[in-house]
């Protein structure tokens, strides 16, 4: 029997007292923005509980890490004092627990209704990294662009590619993506032409939220990986793929993915994750020893994204995946970003890359999915789509089916607006 | 007759009372950082001015942007704030203007030897791109990689290349630099190794400080972009060139790069800069009308690197370069940034890229001077260098010379340690 709440919580919830998934938000346009967790229609207002002296545990009781705009504070304080924070929430919120539930003027303050509130950006993110984790995904742009003979290189099988993305034009689920000008071209030996991009495209990810981070020059080891990754959220890492595919050699992507990424507002702890780990196959070669980890972990966590195309009121499901279907596990994505001594700070966000699973109807992209617009994806009602029209708006949600209940992310969305 | 200071100023000082770059330091260990600009060897504390009410305009009359620990919020005040700035701190500090002169308590509280103050980072830099701009440097890196066939790419000529950078892991001068470890291989298919970096290198390059940037969706025009840049710094983008080789296809440099990049402390200002003015030739082929520019501006700023070998105290110079020997100018480089809609924010580090003139000993990295390590480079005392042992240190000047004064950059400079 799973513990439940006094809050009530539907069996499709999202958010069940097993969740408590952390977030900001602020309840009215002109107040502060503050902490939360999410619990079923509710959000949890952190502060408040803070003042109410709630929090007595070793690690928060004396931090003002939840009157903060943002959750890097927090984040900065590490595994301790999450799984304090954790099971001092699952304890306040538990349906035989008095001190919340019997407390109508605390209750009314401290649980708020998430309809009625804005949810913000959790965090201030310092440095965003972009993966390219998942080897459907990497093989099946090879496989367009440089041809099937030899679709992967070789470093792909070593290294947990990435690059630096841009932290500035990170948003949070719900607000427009403008669509981007920019120069495109038929072929890299073509002369460009400008205009607003032809080829606007989701690219299925998640990604991961760094605390307490490294200082420069000590790199993290892959056995304590684990204890700086806060959580997972949902995220569409918005790709224009005419001004990628004509600006990304040698130096990689760059105005093709800098105008939006759109995050989920609630991360999903990793403490919350843990009955839905799943173990990922053996990786061959076998990585170098900073990247061997004894017990490597993904989590089976059920992705779809669904298009509402422009003036229709219907979403359709355009695929199906999974975070397990990533080679790449999040702790060696993250010990290879510090392997140089790189430093990562409380914040940071570590994208996987589209997650795109095995099957035709599982890729994490338009870009495969219609195999860069050759073939039209045909949605609900005799629509169809290449790429992304003005209108559009794509739907991501996440969730791992538990024994009675669901822990989800919620959703991120975003809707495109046309160029300027 | 230039105008002068009543502070002494040799004439071999990089800071005249017609530079006056901004800084931030700290007057002793335990004080919280303050803004700053620099004359002679002195240090003027602009916490202390403020203080004192001097900053009586109407754009700093009313704002604690000097009672900040970096100087982003002075940056996103924007040009009219900035040219009141330094036009009160240019009257404050002339030798005919007696509210300071004579004012010996505050005197001694604002003006500070600079030898005994600690320089910082001056900005907090939200996020860091760095730009492919000489073509020089391009053309051999093409050369080297690709061949001489065809060694600049078509893109080049139409898009200032660039990609993301690091924030995380930029340092002030003077900061020693760790030798990364990470995965190399003889060739691109080849099986890697792992360890320290046996071709570590410096990139001379110069960066622009963003402020005040735009909102996401709404790029600034070319005609505006010049109001967006604060001023240069020198800047050190050390590169790994081993790590770099490997992992850089398809998404570009990563942990090549992400170890340490260091800056000068002192940002210099383009209305400092502005007798310096330089007129690039024409660009061909011309460029999108929103990269065209009714007067496009280089400055004539010379560089020069050092190296003192490890061991030694006597440091050799490697190369003598210039800001005006790049392709496109900064402002085309803000412009690119934001066609797409990417919003930039105050402290935003725009790098111009390594700048490589075309004579052979004005290359800016060790792997142009050295053929990628083919051909030693001979510094002074029978010592050659391939590329950068532990121990040396690197050192980044720069100066523009004026009608009997210097602007100048102070340097910027970086000692190698011993991977771990």
């Amino acid at each position: 029997m799973p513990i439940t709440s006094f809050v009530e919580v539907q069996p499709d919830s999202h958010f069940p007292i097993q969740n408590l998934p952390f977030g900001v938000f602020k309840p009215q346009p002109e107040s502060e923005p503050r902490p939360a967790v999410a619990i079923g229609e509710f959000v949890v207002d952190l502060s408040v509980l803070a003042d109410a002296g709630l929090f007595g545990g070793p690690y928060l009781r004396n931090t003002d890490c939840f009157h903060q705009p943002n959750l890097n504070k927090f984040l900065g304080l590490g595994r301790p004092a999450w799984k304090e924070a954790r099971a001092t929430l699952q304890k306040l919120l538990s349906a035989d627990e008095s001190t919340l539930r019997d407390n109508a003027s605390l209750k009314q303050k401290a649980l708020l209704p998430s309809s009625k509130v804005q949810l913000l950006l959790p965090i201030a993110i310092g440095d965003y990294t972009d993966f390219f984790a998942s080897q459907h995904h990497a093989r099946n742009c090879g496989v367009m662009f440089r041809g099937p003979e030899n679709p992967i290189n070789l470093n792909w099988f070593h290294i947990p590619i990435a690059y630096h993305g841009r932290a500035s034009s990170i948003v949070v689920s719900g607000t427009d993506v403008i669509r981007p000008r920019g120069q495109a071209s038929q072929s890299p030996k073509s002369p460009p032409y400008f205009g607003p991009s032809n080829k606007l495209d989701f690219e299925l990810e998640m990604a991961a939220v760094v605390g307490p981070g490294n200082e420069l020059g000590k790199p993290i080891d892959i056995s304590e990986a684990a204890d700086h990754i806060f959580g997972l959220v949902l995220m569409n890492d918005w790709s224009a793929r005419d001004i990628q595919a004509w600006e990304y050699v040698p130096l990689g992507p760059f105005l093709g993915k800098s105008f939006s990424t759109t995050i989920s507002p609630w991360i999903v702890t990793l403490d919350a994750l843990e009955p839905f780990i799943s173990h990922p196959a053996e990786q061959i070669p076998p990585p170098f020893p900073y990247l061997t980890e004894k017990e490597p972990k993904h989590y089976d966590i059920s992705l779809q994204v669904s298009i509402v195309p422009s003036g229709e009121q219907h979403e359709s499901v355009v695929t199906r995946s999974n975070f397990k279907h990533l080679y790449w596990t999040i702790t060696q994505q993250l010990a290879h970003h510090t392997v140089n001594g790189c430093n990562l700070r409380p914040g940071d966000l570590l994208g996987t890359g589209t997650i795109s699973g095995p099957e035709a109807d599982s890729l994490g992209c338009l870009l495969e999915l219609t195999w860069n617009g050759q073939k039209p994806l045909s949605l609900d009602g005799n629509i169809s789509r290449t790429f992304l029209l003005d209108g559009d708006e794509v739907i991501f949600t996440g969730c791992c089916k538990g024994d009675g209940y669901i822990i989800g992310f919620g959703k991120c969305s975003g809707k495109i607006l046309p160029s300027p």
